[in-house]
């Protein structure tokens, strides 16, 4: 059942890289969404530029009909994104904080959350602005997580999507404010900034988007994370059970409060709402599935990080536990289980969650 | 203008504090006020003893009419406090993240912002049930901020209320992620637990507590805060309007959010809501500048912490700013604005809120 995926022949999805040349042509206008009237804006906008390039790579295995509706849909969406984001953290007084807040929320990334949300919210018939202020949340809240990871006492890592992390920039002490501060403001964001909607659904909203980022969701994934290495360490295994736990809090869960914050507000039913967050959950593991198998399988050029570095510290992966074949049946099978529970509705409007599957299911880094 | 408090011969306040003995007979009860059935509560309360001790002689000033009050209302209010405080952060899955969460909420403390929470929402007719989520939840924050304050690459300091600090028992990571989820719970605690008001008034709440703990809140009165010492030490010297600002926000904006956030769901006017968030305003102001006399003419053992440490980093304070007699003479007439702003209440329900304006300006520690 244990197998080293460093020892397997496996190399699937390699192939299915589109060339840079011919996917920054498709998607080129992505590169310039970051446009922001502020001077600090367009010195952030130059100083992501590189940020960017590894988006618009990202995006360059749009290789099947549904990853291309992801892709054309992610372009469509990339603009309001970025603007709302640079709307939603101004550089005002301490302008030193604010402007470290800023330095990791506009400093690019796959924005799979805030489109996961959209998305969700307009397939069930809402209005991309009613879900705005909450992807904008996400995104805090995801940057605030990577903030506080990147600390020397956490994993200690001196570069995030190519430029150095925040405490190198600004120091320690403000990094472990700003992502303090990025995780208040994401909650008083939901509730001041969304219109158009019964309160009740927002409350709901942000205990959801509570639930999934504390001691249940993200950290609790990251608690059990660090503990399991701990163990590893001992020669202790980690279980298939407290790893499919950890992927499914550590990354899983954000994703699933994006789809499920998507659906409420947008005005889905409960049906709706149950619907999307099994698809939500199947994907967030599948996600990580493929986060373990890449890890084995790509190139560090590929991943824009260091590949085997799962293996190199020993630590739990689904191919370490279970083999490269089987997690990718895992990873194939939890797509599919996602895409049945969309089967229900007009494939048109589902497509950009039925792509962003594909997407998730084929991605190279 | 400039004069360094260590060097006055001023000492009020001292005569105030009360025996030991007498004032432990007078709210005895109050050491055993963090009782709970779970045996982990049980060993925090014996963990506990010397906070609690604390605790004890904090209220020990009770000597007028108005702190008497107050002191029987905190004696009042204690338990239930302490009890909704261990119910809101149950020992569940991964336990070592709640066991580190628990052991520092738990801790003891004066309790003060719940206090202000459920004194202004009886004072405007409300029940002490529809704002007990919220005061929990800004003891959750407030207990955030403490243990991310006390990080080796923050204050570095190794006890807090005469126990160690989280990351002594815990580790660094463990502290900053229990940090991180008790600062995500609050919200989702404030969301999921509020009853029998109004959805559109717990909205408001979260708002407002996300916007005082958040870049324009607590933490932007940390960083300014760090910032003037880096700027102290290159000599350039801090103005009283910078340090206003420190203390407003620092530790101002979470007393504030305290009072207005039971004003509101209280069921208070908009009227009661300004007059009250003038009120906080005034006592978190005097609080801060309390504590900056206190730190000069108060012996360590007074404080429960090093004295004279402000002075020993050349800090700005209120009497390196103003001198000790002007220092005294604000904090005076911050309390006397804000027992003011409650002239128009039935002073028999006010009374909690005019004690605790009392006890802050008398308080020694």
């Amino acid at each position: 059942m244990v197998a080293s995926c460093s020892t397997s022949s496996l190399s699937f999805g390699a192939a299915r890289i589109s060339s840079g040349k011919s996917s920054k042509k498709r998607i080129s206008s992505l590169s310039s969404s970051s446009s922001s009237s502020s001077s600090s804006s367009q010195q952030r906008v130059m100083m992501t530029g590189r940020a960017q390039q590894q988006r618009v790579k990202a995006m360059a295995i749009a290789d099947t009909d549904a990853e291309i509706d992801f892709a054309k849909y992610v372009k469509e969406k990339n603009a309001a994104i970025e603007q709302a984001l640079s709307d939603s953290v101004p550089t005002i007084y301490p302008e030193r904080l604010h402007e470290s807040m800023r330095y990791s929320l506009l400093a690019g990334g796959k924005r799979i959350r805030p489109c996961l949300a959209i998305a969700a919210c307009e397939m069930v018939g809402g209005k991309q602005e009613v879900v705005m202020p909450t992807a904008c949340a996400l995104e805090m809240i995801h940057t605030m997580s990577l903030i506080h990871d990147d600390l020397p006492m956490m994993d200690n890592d001196d570069f995030r999507r190519g430029v150095p992390t925040n405490h190198k920039v600004y120091g320690e002490e403000m990094a472990i404010l700003a992502g303090d501060a990025l995780l208040s403001h994401a909650f008083e964001y939901i509730a001041r900034e969304t219109k158009g909607v019964e309160a009740e659904k927002i409350l709901r909203v942000i205990a959801d988007v509570g639930k999934c980022v504390g001691s249940e969701g993200l950290v609790g994934g990251q608690v059990v994370d660090i503990e399991s290495e701990g163990l590893a360490m001992e020669g202790k295994p980690v279980s298939l059970e407290t790893l499919k736990y950890i992927h499914a809090h550590k990354t899983g869960a954000l994703l699933e409060t994006a789809v499920v914050s998507g659906a409420i507000l947008g005005g889905g039913t409960e049906e709706d709402i149950e619907r999307l967050g099994k698809y939500a959950y199947d994907i967030g593991l599948a996600f990580q599935v493929v986060d373990d198998i890449l890890d084995c399988t790509a190139t560090s050029e590929e991943l824009g990080k260091t590949a085997g570095k799962d293996v190199a510290v020993g630590k739990a992966t689904y191919p370490s536990l279970l083999g490269l074949e089987e997690s990718q049946r895992i990873a194939d099978e939890l797509i599919k289980s996602a895409k049945e529970q969309l089967s229900v509705y007009d494939q048109k409007k589902a497509a950009p969650l039925i792509g962003l599957a594909d997407y998730i299911k084929n991605r190279k880094n």
